[in-house]
This record gives C-alpha cells, sequence and structure tokens, in this order.
C-alpha cells in the first residue's frame, strides 16, 4: 500500500477543511454515505482488519477521493463510534422521557442497549474494550464529545432508578441508583467479551434475561 | 538502571531453574514471601508504576538475589494474579458445595468477588481490563491455567444457578443459567472500570446491592 505524501497529503487536508467548512450539502451526504460504508465494513472487518481501500470500494470512490471526506480510517472508526454512541443516547433518553413504569422503562433500556450492541457489532464493543476513562485522558474533541455521551447516558438510567424510587415502584433498599446503575451498565457492557451476533440467543432475548432478573430477581415466588 | 546483562541473567536464570526444581523448602517459602511482598507492592503502584528495586526493598534484599527467585517484573504480577485467582476459584468452590440455598450462595458468591477485587485491588482489576481470550491466544502455561481457573470460576456460578434450577428455588423462566451466569460476572467484573477502594460504599456493600437485584429484583412488591 503506497502512503499518500506528506505535501499532497496536507493539500488534501486544507481542500477537506474548506469543504467542511463551507456547509456543501453534497459534501455532506457524500460524507454521511462513507460513514455508514465505513460501519459496514468495520462491522464486517473489525477495526484492525478493516483496510481504508474496503471503505473506499464499499462506496465506490477511488482511495484519492476518500481522502477529500475524511483524514482516514482512525477518524471514520471515530465517527461510526460517535454517530452509534448518540444514537444510544437519544435512544435511552427517549425511553426515560416515555410515559410508564420505571421497570417497563428499565427492561426497555436493557433490550435496547443489547440490541445496539448487535446492530453495531463489533466496532461499538471495540469502543467498549478501551478505557472510556483513558480515552478521556487524551483530550481530543473526540474523547470529550464520547465523555459527555457517557455522561448523559449514566444520567438517563439513573434518573429511570431514581425516578422508580420516588414513585415507589423500585424499592430504594435494593441499594443506591448509581450502584444499580453501575450493576446494570456492567451486565450490558461485559457482552463485549462474550456476545456475537447469530449465536443460540439473539441480543433481545438476552437483554430480556437481564431485565427480568434486574426487576423481578431470580427467586421463585 | 542498569539492566542485568545477557550473559550473567542467563547464569542466573540457570540458577533460578535448579533452584526451583531441587523443591528446596527454603527456597519455597523465600519464594512465597516475595511474591506476598510483590502483590503488595503491585497493590500500592500499580503494574506499570511498580518497580523491580521497590519490590526487592519491600522483601528486604539486594536486586541480583531476587533474580534468583523470579525472572522479573512480569512473571511476579503473573504468579500474583494466578495467585489470587486460585483463591477466588477455591472461594467460589466452597461456597457451590455448602448447603444452603442457591440465592444464599448466591449472594455469598457475588459478596465475596467484589471483595476480592477490593482486596487484590488494583492488579486483579488490571488482569480482568485485559482480554481472557486475548491472553489465552498466546498459549502460554500461565495463559492456559488462567483460561482453566476461569473456567472453573464460570461453573461454579453456572452450578448454583442449575442447582436453583432443579431445586426449583430459582425460576427457569429467568434466562438460560450461562446467560444469567454472565450477567452476574459482568455485574462484577465492570467495577473494574469504578471501583476503588475507600469510596463511599465497601465491595460488600456493593456486593450486597448486586445480590440483592439478582435474586430479589428491584421492583417494590
Amino acid at each position: 500500500m503506497t502512503k499518500v505524501p506528506g505535501a499532497k497529503s496536507s493539500l488534501i487536508a486544507q481542500r477537506r477543511g474548506q469543504a467542511r467548512r463551507s456547509g456543501d450539502k453534497d459534501y455532506q451526504q457524500r460524507q454521511a454515505k462513507l460513514l455508514k460504508a465505513a460501519a459496514k465494513v468495520f462491522q464486517e472487518k473489525g477495526y484492525r482488519a478493516a483496510k481504508i481501500d474496503d471503505i473506499a470500494k464499499a462506496v465506490g470512490i477511488d482511495r484519492a477521493s476518500l481522502y477529500y471526506y475524511t483524514s482516514g480510517k482512525e477518524e471514520l472508526f471515530q465517527e461510526a463510534v460517535r454517530e452509534a454512541a448518540l444514537q444510544n443516547v437519544r435512544m435511552v433518553e427517549e425511553i426515560r422521557d416515555e410515559p410508564g413504569a420505571p421497570d417497563d422503562k428499565l427492561e426497555r433500556f436493557i433490550v435496547a442497549v443489547m440490541q445496539s450492541y448487535e446492530e453495531h457489532y463489533p466496532y461499538l464493543f471495540a469502543y467498549v474494550q478501551e478505557d472510556m476513562a483513558q480515552i478521556a485522558g487524551k483530550r481530543t474533541r473526540w474523547a470529550k464529545e464520547m465523555s459527555e455521551l457517557s455522561q448523559r447516558f449514566n444520567n438517563a438510567l439513573l434518573s429511570i432508578i431514581e425516578e422508580g424510587y420516588e414513585r415507589g415502584e423500585l424499592d430504594p433498599a435494593a441499594g443506591s441508583p448509581q450502584v444499580i446503575a453501575l450493576g446494570v451498565i456492567g451486565m450490558c457492557n461485559w457482552s463485549h467479551r462474550w456476545f456475537k451476533p447469530g449465536g443460540a440467543q439473539s441480543a433481545a432475548t438476552i437483554g430480556r434475561s437481564f431485565a427480568r432478573m434486574v426487576r423481578d430477581g431470580l427467586r421463585r415466588r
């Protein structure tokens, strides 16, 4: 694979910067299309194995044109993860804001999170495996955005648990909302070590088992 | 820091190998003492920051003598982790084999695991952060042993859940024993991202919250 030489690369970076600042709709649409194709390639091949040429091919442009839209694989991966994380945050905030019983919301939350890992497999898991604190420590704009999204995600779950405690539908004797939230998130996030789509159980089935345990416990009544 | 030159290092390695094969009780005791001191240094400083000199100092021997007992920091860390994991496996197998109700065993299991992370903080967490599959992929003797210990650990938890299902004390409608076990392990293991000893809640308190959620669920009755 030949590397784009520095001078040319810097010229392309300038043109990319100009195009981004211009707010051109056509450019934005093509960029969005590229991101979607990249996410699919990351999904199919994983981040490490995915090649920038695979992504260019998937979207039907040549490698040189691709650099007009992105600085490379890392940026595409970060954008794909950011997009998926943003979708997840909006989804759990919607669940929080819906009417209904907090324990139903908890179930929807857990099932939706498990399904998002299936939908964005494996690149969202690749992100989960990274230590968020380490990423946040990097102080890039992306790391800051991801840290904010992670905070909003946690807050949505906390709100659901707190609402349940306030309404008297969940039992505050269970523990502090923070610890319960960390337990629920842990249950879901640990799936990055073992869940693979197409296995014996779908993400939704696994999510429902987790949700049932969290809502009702394992003890037979 | 001066590196032990290759020739000398290989001579020490030979002497170390002879001493280990000899089964000398004195040697084994000093080795065990060194391991305990190393675990404490890993606990206090973390793996990366811990220096081989710190460990030698903690056990009161000089650096050169230390290499008579170990090849270095990596080996000491692996041994400390293996020792902690072995303790954990024995502990959860004991819980499995005790008489009593499966949901009580589940509670003891969860509390004990959380306490072990507190006791062996942070070096056991440093191991949890590593992807076990990657480690197992390395095919060293240590990786194989760790993979076996991990299997025994999972099996102990599976047995408790299956026993509960068979005795009718836990409700099989909750989900497959495998998925429930992975949820419980995930809840505990994810704590490597957020738990620090000396915080607002002890590991035992957090473990009891998790256990209560798993046994009884969050819904108020």
